[in-house]
């Protein structure tokens, strides 16, 4: 009897995990993911703002599995899932059957039903995103300094981020760097230092998983940057000419959006009952009903724990659960009944800009410098592939000595703009 | 009075060498460059060959010039020359006066009259071109893991490289590595080394530039890496399915173009006399004939030497043309004529794969470990800026230690895929 199929769909960190998980045990594995990269999210803004490259933060995922021979790693998108017939159909046409599907698609962003926002404020999610989101801003600087009408050049300099979790304060702290350090002395007709950031929360406070000492310091920080704050702030509109904030107008050339996460569309295929978000509603063992071979995890699952709280689109939530589908399935062909999952917070971190943290690992709190340390040195170990690490390092090290960002380069201009016209 | 304005086309190694030659000198000086970043061409195959970064060689023009404040650098496009008026127009309507001009804008491919071959085969000029090769290249070993067809497979590991000059041995070598060393161990259903790497070149031999003995070893290096290179063969037809080489076909998943460059076009609107390549001829001064103060450098320039020789279109020729033009615009502002200008050859250098190389400096001719490593260090040092130095030392030195490439990403995808419809 050959031995059992185990089909996995995605390669960010669930994906990764469960198939780390399943490497030299007695199943054959099959890793589908759109990409041929496992990128690494947490530092994405980096690349969105010109510290890191694509390719610093990205491993291909067939490199990472080189020495697993029971695990085989496809570039194909999965169209839909067929619970019943035990298949994946691929948007090829062609289907893979599992005994196993561990779904770990992830998630995109949402507009709350505003789809036309999307072409105004792009969100950050792929690293097309990140590439977009840099060339959107260099040329916001490059277009001010060749614009000749003064309130055209504060708006081309004005620039809004809504959403005020993680993303949006790591971007709204670096853009306010980039504007005040980076770029100082090369424009001759703009002085960047005059570009306004902005950042907008509709709920009451920023950072909203963390305690509020924290956010008080964060908030400080951002201060510090000139980064004007604004929360219980609603976002009601967005177009070429800025946002709306119910009924003012904040005019802004570049809007950046990290406000809503939804899960995957694939995952409605599965036919099991969502939450509003889109996600999964899984069993306590991460399967999902009447389907005990099916797994959901990370950010397409919704999972609530026994305190009765929804688990956050964290990696750490992915991993977890992703392991521990991985080793229901290895009970599973053992004989043996799958457990519940439990999940176990190791805390969260942000970043507010240079020497700047916030850092909550629940028996410890801290702050500023040393909790910055401890962001870099926890991203640097948890990045895939020793290359990456070092080069990423010396990156750093290097950008907090002089201040410069060292991927400064506005790339696809043409073809971007071919794709303007076509999405309006 | 005002100092006079001094307007340079391009930021390559011409445009570059002239305004370094500028700075803090009695000029103004503009400098336009389509792009924000300067690129460093010698090594743009390594992008296309995943070993590096769009980032570790391109360095934002802007940042290069912080500390010039009489140079002012502009993101924009030329459409025209306006000799006469003393004009450049810019794509975007807007114009620029000058006192002086030096066209640096150099050459882009050229397919010969045959420009329906350039959706089959792309060419090497730009970032956004290296990273379509890059695309192409790892994507046809993803296609072929996926191929059920022994024949289909096989074509899709077949990669013909057309022009056998310095890019072309460069591409060759590098594909023929990533094929035998860097993809071992990765996939499931072909073995990489299967695939076939195929040099083509017109003219009876690859690297016409160099003396014979060291094309002897460079093609010894590449029939090492199994390379398959066939001079004196000329390509009459490229379509989706391969080359025509005379009236036998080669079948390919993968063409690549490095066989012919033209100046860009704009130059044609200077209205000088220009060469079959579409280049100007410029007068021994570098300046256009009834134009004293108009000066064509690099690669858009055709110049006889003494000798009755072309000078090649190298880094070297544009970065010495560059600042005898910036020289001779600095003397006739103080009244003096300007002189014959004389290329002094430093000597040319091709690497053929990791470790191997060939270098013919005039005075002495060595390939080989040694010529490996003088053409690195001789490219490290080369290289705009202390960060991307670094940055590139780390990938290379970790490289050659790993046989690893660390840039293998497949990105844009769907954006391309959009382009090929449109295009065909």
């Amino acid at each position: 009897m050959s031995s059992p199929h185990v089909l996995i769909l995605g390669g960010g960190f669930g994906g990764l995990s469960a198939a780390k998980a399943l490497r030299r045990r007695p199943v054959q594995v099959t890793l589908v993911d759109r990409h041929n990269y496992h990128l690494f999210q947490p530092l994405l803004y980096q690349v969105a703002t010109a510290a890191l490259s694509p390719g610093d933060i990205a491993s291909p995922i067939r490199w990472i599995f080189r020495r697993s021979p029971n695990i085989r790693v496809l570039l194909a998108e999965a169209a839909s899932i067929e619970a019943d017939r035990r298949r994946v159909v691929l948007r090829d046409g062609a289907d893979l059957a599992f005994d196993f599907l561990i779904v770990a698609t992830g998630a995109s962003h949402t507009y709350f039903g505003h789809d036309g926002w999307s072409a105004y404020a792009p969100g950050l999610k792929t690293l097309e995103d990140a590439l977009d989101i840099r060339r959107r801003v260099l040329l916001a600087f490059e277009r001010a300094e060749r614009e000749s009408d003064p309130v055209e050049r504060q708006t081309l300099l004005t620039f809004v981020l809504v959403g005020g979790g993680p993303t949006g304060v790591e971007l709204a702290g670096t853009l306010a760097e980039i504007a005040r350090q980076t770029l100082r002395h090369e424009f001759r007709s703009i002085d960047p230092a005059q570009a306004k950031v902005v950042l907008v929360e509709a709920g009451p406070t920023i950072l909203p998983a963390f305690p509020e000492a924290l956010r008080h310091t964060a908030r400080a920080s951002l201060r510090r940057l000139r980064v004007d704050v604004r929360e219980a702030t609603a976002v009601t509109g967005i177009d070429g000419a800025g946002v709306m904030l119910g009924s003012q107008r904040l005019t802004a050339g570049t809007v950046l959006w990290t406000a809503g996460v939804a899960a995957s569309p694939l995952v409605r295929s599965i036919g099991a009952p969502l939450d509003r978000a889109g996600r999964v509603l899984v069993a306590p063992d991460l399967s999902i009903p009447g389907h005990p071979e099916i797994f959901v995890v990370g950010d397409a699952a919704a999972f609530v724990d026994e305190a009765g709280h929804p688990l956050p689109g964290v990696a750490q939530v992915a991993m977890q659960q992703a392991r521990h589908a991985a080793r229901a399935i290895l009970r599973r062909i053992d004989g043996r009944p799958s457990s519940r999952f439990v999940y176990r917070d190791k805390g969260s971190m942000a970043i507010v800009g240079r020497g700047a943290a916030i850092a909550d690992l629940g028996w410890i709190r801290f702050s500023g410098f040393a909790a910055w340390l401890a962001w870099l040195f926890l991203h640097i170990v948890m990045l895939v592939g020793f290359r990456n690490r070092l080069v990423v390092l010396v990156q750093w090290a290097m950008a907090y000595v002089t201040l410069q960002r060292s991927v400064r380069l506005i790339t696809n201009v043409e073809r971007h703009e071919d794709r303007d016209e076509r999405t309006g």
